[in-house]
């Protein structure tokens, strides 16, 4: 660490004029000296050849902050992602390989596809393995071999080609098997949970002192990272998550007294709900797991259906999957039948909920449909605009190591690609900000009561 | 009822030579006498009177047995559909109402725009009610007014823009009401026990002599309906269920041992799974009501998942909600936890019961992702092909009630529109006939086990 | 010929009684005496076994007439469709080819995928070619090997696997290709011209005696192939022809005086454009080639338009690519600008006719958008009911052949698969009749002219 | 005009320290002395009440340029949009209208929507009012009242409520029209023309001395206004254009030597093209106006198709309307049959000259097929990301217009919303720079010549 407390082998801090601060990613010759350098080999390449000022510039960094005062400091900045003049491989003896982790989100075939068809058709590198069902694959799977033709179509499916796993890995092991098979450039497509994971094999390589480049494309159909303007896939998602509002729509408005309910991704944050929520129009209440909520008495859940029912005959809910858990939690401890292992799904248990406090109070005859998207989401293909960003994502990536740098993940910063350390993606979890004014939009469309007042400070109370 | 114990109220017989039947439907001048009779006013319809022919002939029928032999008997006849020369209501007198009943189904909208539109354009027919949610709004609710300008565009939205209900009603009631607001065509769009309701409404309209026609136009996405061709919303149901297939597909082979299993409609008839497994072609094993099925021991469907996991590495399983009911039962009789309540959807019960399986099993790791799509595919609006069915069957409906039949249902059999008695639809139900050719080519093309010789005759035994 | 002027070898006739007529297709034992038969391979499959009746009576027979009186005549049958308990062929004999022909259609695929998975899953037979590229790929082309692995996911994708072509072909040629590569099995795809050509080849063969059976899978887009309930691809592209109607509407009603004009397939039969045109309400005239048109003076289509315009402020056009066909070759018979070639599409034309008539009447200024889809139509894949359709053609066409039938389609008549001589379905067009009740219901909801009085009878009459 | 050359009714210029530039918008203030001011309404609005930080800090502005340097200057900013403590107009008071103008673009509806919305429920402003028809109906059409219930459910429907138009209009008219009307908030939606004109608006207003605050949102289907980040619509026009890129790329692959051939909009900018070939990568060449091309001789695109047609048997070509305007003119310059105003149209002419140069050839068949998908994209709903957008920028501009600010647009500057001054937008287009990295992307995905030596620097050279 140095002064700042800052480890140095996550992140170089570099100072400038007017409070400007560089958050630099590690690069190989940090720690393998006199490393030989070549030309990039794009700068032969009939299509970029024709392009001036195709190459990044060294100093070229990108701010976090965007909201400026006249005066106020510069602050964080990233590196820009992009080409180099000079690559730190030299093509023919790259071996690089993929591997995703966690679950499915559109885009990981584009992703993959991209990152095969950037090393094959911008630097001429031909050896691309696929590393089979995550993490453990490295060590319990055969690789399959990657060419553009295997790639070529794959961004037309949902789920990704290579299998996925989520649960634990061992670093030591996938290091050990990267050494033995002489790869030397590793993409980590996952959530961030793996790119902890790639972190760690990065500071393994590192220890080991070997050149192999580490480079990770965050993942999250949640939108849960932190740093990025978003992740890929969340653009899709929302799209689709539409069909189930609207169904839950058409079920609430054909009977009376109907209520829609709609899971929707999101067990940390509630961006997913949020978006759809607004672009929806037709919900009446959303509810995320940033945004504490209760059920009964006053200014409660059930208060305000019962009011919007009277009101208007039908409303729609729209609940992230990690809303309420407190309420979850507390609610089936003490149970253990099988049955109520369901219960921990928070639409389940809403549904069940919200119809036994309609059928205990007689006045309201309620019709609840519940709808569970989630897996017709998650494994559509990447519609056309995140199909051009997981592009980007992948080939900026393969730019990255291409010029040496290692333990960085690409993301998209302010618009433009930029590197960015791991730790500063991984220490913490991108959340909506309820304080702020696109939670404010949402609220003010859905005009749902803001459930600051709990009774008694407690959400199962008298009612 | 006449000597071959038909109710002559519900049905009335015609014999013809070499085995020919007519099962012809009442009129209203069965009971009452000496009705005045009217030119139709499609006659001077200029859309109409350049088409010859146009009138259906008096003795058109159509067959219902179509598969024949060169000397087998002809058997069972349907009265055919269609405008006649002479109506018995003069369109000035027509006070129409309309009521849909059940769950949702996509056409609902169609139909009702088509009646209120061919009351309207081709006989000039200006008043026409909607009843509110369902029966029972023939007496708690206000009625609307539907004129084609209200309905223009409710094709393009799913649901019933009436509304609708389940449940208990009065058929006095509805009576009175029918008499009270002196309407004289009524317009009833349900499943099996709503027609069975408009036939008990029709025999009490006939009872009191009254001059008003009822006419069915028979409701359900499962096609339980027997005789007709198939329920409008089926070919849209199983249009919309290969989203779920599809993405069960990516879900499983997208990790290790994955299994997506699908839940569909079909509470007593599996057709849609049926139809929607031989559509997707991507199932490995299709359940539905009408085929038992057992989980344990050899044959059963645990050894089945176990042999297809271990060749494809990957397996789709799509249930129809009715199937497997006696396992659910047997399974949840004693516990009255109120997660369990849940355990009475078989798609929930299946998916807890194959993981404990093979949790409790410890050879194999699966991952089952369980997608239950059915709000998401019975409120979207009809497609093109039963958008055009909806038309057919609505003015055929119209058609028959300003012809003067009554105690009708409007049906495709043969591909021919007809009138048919309600006793032929609400005495049994339509079912996949599982000794029947396209049970076969369904098995065939999932090579699923036929689940024929449950061990010691019972479904939870030994393993 | 026989006596009533039928070429024996195209169709043999049955007589029975009371006017019943079978209407019976070739089979390889009308020219080759003693064949040997086997039992059907299917009488021993799992999937089959279960299932009783499963093999069709050889009595079987379809009705074409369905609206029937009680005393009238049961006039013509076809042949019901369906396995046969014997077989003409011992599975590891047969080596089979398909041949794809024409423009494209959904489902061609889908036909494809199931010949191949029919005669391996039903009948154990491995050996399936494709010809490439329509006929004259017959003497041009490599075939490829067609596995059921081959064509797993091909009815995902639109367009047809084996590549396809219009135009001239030598009937000699291709029988000597089939004679010395021993195909045995002839699967023909394709419209009525293909059709005729596969009349043609298997005529050549049965006059050489060889011991192939032929059979055609009808294919038009149009629905214009008569006797068959409707073509395979018509539904879904009834379907997709609702984005563009759906357009043209957003078009017209987005600007004062909108017109949206949309093209449609349709070459001399207009289903596409009246069942669009139904499904979709939102038409104001749908023009086919079956019912003739004229622009100018009283009842011309300019007329109705401004009439339209000026009632509503927008319409939508449909127009089949074949209406005013006449009304196109006079306007354009004496240029031969290079650009004039662009008018012989009626689309094209119209839309320049009618922004020049209202141009030059300076009374209206209107704004056309001219839509043409035609081949974002035809180009995407089966929906679920045309692949469940194409799966049935396909697997009747295997039966058949297996079962020693030759020179015949497969065809569903009347909701039934049936096999259909080849001069029933290319001695005529199936054309919408103009004077039937479809058409009336078309004509009603547009409430268009008739174009029953052309000016002097002349189309281009003074104005 | 100030020292700076900048006219300081369009935009007012204020400096900072290291280069910082903020381009300001115009006030009300500006203009008109001792505008009293009012608390925003927001304040007491409890969906944003318990959003602290909800109003946007007076200080707030957003930087142009975001790729720096340590040591780079400033450069421009923009004021950020959003909602401010104090507001110019009482609520009561306000009598806003809104006008949309030029051609369709998804997201019109929604705009419109959330101004209705945005006025009624965040500033309780109940007078709205829509002007029909485009700029012309501001003094030729009666306008229409809007209330939130009116624009309820139009975003899901493509087109605009207001209808639209193109064309000359009379400013002075307009101006009259409004303080007749007394209208004080104007919200002009249109593209570059439009804010043209919306300036001239704002000009002759503050002329006069009034009141009214004038507010743009552009739209552009194209991408081509510069300044923001993308234009509303932009992503469902990419979306949408799949469909077509997909069908196009079926046709070729069907066929022996097949081309498909698909013309995207964009007269000026090729951003559709270049974003929807990135999106798809079955495009093997994309033709946009910013980068000319010749068809004939070495290097041409005659050459290059005969190319990949030897290589792949098919391909797929996307030309952006504007593309090749030059070769066009040239083409049918001489010619005036009526035929070949057709051939103004690029995607036409190309078809055209591809079929007539391969059929002179003698050497390749090919087939092409063209498709114009135009008005199919534009007519479309906005997808939920543009929903979203046009929300954001509809609410900015109704905060914006509230606080006093006049003459400005809103949009979205490195993802946040902003207030940008008239001619920023309206000087100059936004292009596809070909020496930028995105180009180069598309460039290295089609392998596609650069067409940067047409040979004797003619088009239609000796080949």
């Amino acid at each position: 660490m140095d002064s700042n407390g800052v480890d140095e082998q996550e992140m170089k801090l570099v100072q400038g004029a007017a409070g400007y601060v560089l958050e630099d990613v590690p690069h190989l010759s940090d720690y393998i000296l006199d490393l030989p350098t070549y030309p990039n080999p794009l700068q032969s390449n009939p299509a970029y050849s024709v392009v001036r000022q195709y190459f990044v510039d060294e100093d070229d960094t990108v701010p976090q902050k965007i909201v400026v005062h006249k005066d106020s400091p510069r602050g964080t900045h990233f590196r820009r992602a992009g080409p180099r003049q000079k690559v730190y491989f030299k093509p023919a003896d790259v071996r690089a390989c993929i591997v995703t982790c966690g679950g499915l989100c559109p885009g990981l075939n584009t992703v993959i596809r991209e990152i095969v068809c950037g090393l094959h058709y911008m630097y001429g590198v031909t050896e691309v393995l696929g590393v089979n069902c995550g993490f453990s694959g490295f060590y319990s799977k055969n690789t399959v071999t990657l060419t553009p033709k295997d790639v070529s179509d794959i961004h037309k499916r949902g789920g990704t080609m290579l299998g996925t796993s989520r649960g634990g890995h061992d670093t030591s092991k996938i290091v050990d098997n990267i050494q033995d098979r002489e790869i030397n450039q590793v993409y980590i497509i996952g959530g961030d949970g793996t790119q902890k994971g790639a972190s760690a094999i990065y500071k393994e390589i590192r220890r080991r002192g070997l050149k192999v480049a580490v480079a990770g494309i965050p993942k999250t159909i949640d939108n849960d990272i932190p740093v990025i303007d978003k992740s890929f896939g969340f653009d899709t998602a929302v799209e689709e998550a539409q069909r189930a509002i609207n169904a839950a729509h058409v079920e609430a408005t054909s009977v009376e007294n109907g209520i829609g309910l709609v899971k929707l991704m999101g067990r940390y944050s509630g961006f997913i709900a949020m978006y759809a929520t607004l672009a929806s129009r037709d919900v009446d209440c959303c509810l995320i797991p940033e945004s504490p909520f209760y059920l009964e008495g006053k200014g409660g859940l059930y208060e305000f259906i019962a009011k919007r029912l009277r009101e208007n005959g039908h409303m729609v809910i729209v609940v992230a999957e990690g809303a309420g858990q407190d309420l979850v939690a507390e609610s089936i401890e003490q149970q253990d039948a099988s049955g109520n292992k369901l219960l921990k799904d928070v639409g389940l248990w809403m549904s069940l909920k919200i119809k036994e406090h309609f059928a205990k109070q007689r006045k309201m005859d309620i019709t609840l449909k519940y709808i569970d998207p989630t897996y017709m989401i998650r494994a559509i293909p990447a519609n056309a605009s995140d199909n051009v960003y997981s592009t980007l994502l992948a080939q900026s990536a393969v730019h990255g190591a291409m010029a040496g740098y290692t333990g960085f993940i690409s993301g998209l910063v302010n618009g433009r690609q930029t590197y960015i350390p791991f730790n500063r993606i991984t220490e913490k979890q991108n959340k909506v900000v309820i304080t702020d004014r696109m939670w404010a939009r949402m609220l003010s469309s859905t005009n749902q009561p803001s459930f600051m007042n709990p009774p008694n400070g407690t959400t199962e109370a008298t009612c």
